[in-house]
């Protein structure tokens, strides 16, 4: 299955001179949606994922069904006071601009083997804080899965050596 | 499976006098958290659901895996401005203020079945904006689906005759 062609293109969003890539068509088409998160499980399988981790809100759109497909735990990390137990807490830079991220304290089993999912995996810097986040409670980051990978932007580098399945790259 | 005891009181929270039901241990807990997907997916499956519609951010760890497990397509409902393509807009209010919802105005064919899907069904503000944007768009709203319903905000009723399932009440 050619997943590019329901992967739509949106100039100049959300900021002049951004390409935007819209999964949008992806998951509204049902069998599309169902085979692109059942690749990302082959992978999470092998890598013997218990927890999928993923920021809010569209590394819920790919965590969630990741989770459900493995019998595994999903955990969200959400931004800054929507969490409403106990967090953690840490500040990053995005593609286009700075954020806070957090997580439950209690999330995460010390040793458990987490797989963190997004859409897009872009300059990294929301996956770095996720898997900073993780792995301060104590979680073992095993692998790390998206949608889309946009190379030039060398994301992958910056989760050092982690094993990464993209779906798709640009 | 008893899933209330997943399911954790957080009081004062988000505003002082709201008992938050906070439903991250039950999907940490990988079992309970596909069994609680399959039994909405046998209401959803029933009402001949095509699509899955589910607002940002909770509405996805409920939709996108209820979609996932049916094989039928996922639309995200978005905050104002964070959906890339053209959308329709309705404002709305919830529990704690007011807000305003969009959808891809591509996203769903007319006549399509959609089941909308969420964490809680509460006042039923953010649930009947959803539904309201898929009206607009002719779609055939067939049936809610939720995790936890407060009975005693009287959501239900807000949502007209339609078929509504829940996990747990409260």
């Amino acid at each position: 299955m050619d997943f590019k062609t329901l992967i739509r293109e949106i100039p100049d969003f959300p900021q002049p001179g951004i390409l935007f890539r819209d999964i949008t068509p992806l998951l509204a088409d049902g069998e599309a949606y169902q085979k692109a998160i059942n690749k990302l499980a082959v992978f999470a399988k092998e890598k013997g994922a218990e927890l999928i981790v993923g920021p809010e809100a569209r590394g819920y759109v790919v965590g969630a069904p990741l989770a459900y497909a493995l019998t595994a735990g999903f955990v969200p990390v959400r931004k800054k006071g929507k969490l409403p137990g106990q967090t953690l807490a840490v500040q990053y830079g995005l593609e286009y601009g700075n954020d806070v991220l957090e997580i439950h304290v209690d999330a995460i089993q010390p040793g458990q083997r987490v797989v963190v999912a997004d859409d897009l995996l872009a300059t990294g810097g929301t996956m770095s804080a996720t898997i900073d986040l993780v792995k301060k409670l104590g979680g073992n980051v095993v692998g790390g899965a998206f949608l889309i990978e946009l190379m030039e932007l060398g994301g992958r580098n910056k989760l050092g050596d982690l094993d990464v399945f993209t779906l798709v790259q640009y």
